[in-house]
């Protein structure tokens, strides 16, 4: 190993931190706080583990981990864009488009390229991987919310036809989940 | 699927939601608070990633990825026991194993018993895979602490030959990573 190799990646691990400082929209269940963008990385992880058995096609389960470890990380520059937030949706892929590049930057070549090839794949939603960690993505909130008692949702005025196409992707990468979801919809947003 | 397997599923990773609220000794790197243990495991997940080429024997990365994921959940019952707490290690391997039971416990048959295998790995240390995990497990708070300015150690008082016997799994499943954590040990704790 090279001083400068070791040295460059204590340094991207160091700026990792500051993920644990951006709040998203999601309470924690007990309403205590926000959850920050970190804990959420760190609980897609550990949902990703549970419910693989959902999915419908055969993937490929170290890439989506590492694939949702990563899928924030942009979020230090870019600041969490809430999800119904249409303002903030526009601008949201040069903010962090950038970000990648200054953050992925810090590692040494070969690896800032490997895992930024992951946080491609994850945003692009072209692959079995990155579809299983979108409709991840997106239950996790939505348990969140709903044991939560609403949650970020009912604050911010969200209508249940945003929250039905957010949530799309659960509905395509692992079915077998969507009847709890419209359940979840049906009760914290009553038509 | 049946629905109380997916009930089962759900109810464990709402209450996984409980990790975010336990606080360990290890400030921020901008000292802002305490890191809490979901976030922390977030933070294993992205070194163990990133440092892997520093092991000493062959591993799987999926595994560890998944041991350090859930290594820290017993801690929901029982806590965050500090290293330096001599009195809090001995009775923490009974808290922990009754958290097991109940945590674990709370998923379906097969899958409990293939995280609770990840959990009890992680905790023997006898496998390649456990001791790169623990190198992880030591290696982020001392960077953390180094960045932090000294963080838990300067005000708990803790000795320069503890933090060393402490940092052990580093030197052996990651010698190349030793130099580093003797460097920041010096910087830290002045003989």
């Amino acid at each position: 190993m090279s001083d400068d190799r070791l040295a460059r990646q204590i340094a991207f691990l160091v700026e990792a931190d500051r993920l644990k400082t951006i709040l998203r929209r999601t309470p924690l269940v007990d309403r205590s706080r926000l959850e920050n963008s970190a804990e959420h990385s760190w609980h897609l992880v550990l949902t990703a583990m549970v419910l693989g058995e959902y999915t419908t096609s055969g993937y490929d389960l170290l890439r989506v981990l590492q694939m949702v470890a990563v899928h924030d990380l942009v979020e230090i520059d870019a600041g969490d864009t809430f999800a119904y937030d249409e303002k903030g949706q526009t601008t949201r892929a040069a903010r962090e488009l950038a970000a990648a590049d200054r953050i992925f930057g810090l590692l040494p070549l070969d690896q800032g390229a490997r895992l930024r090839a992951l946080w491609e794949e994850f945003e692009a939603q072209a692959t079995p991987e990155s579809r299983f960690a979108h409709a991840v993505d997106r239950f996790q909130p939505l348990l969140q919310n709903a044991f939560a008692g609403g949650g970020s949702w009912q604050e911010e005025g969200v209508t249940r036809d945003r929250v039905l196409r957010r949530m799309a992707p659960v509905e395509s990468a692992t079915p077998a989940l969507w009847p709890t979801v419209l359940r979840i919809i049906e009760s914290l947003i009553p038509r």
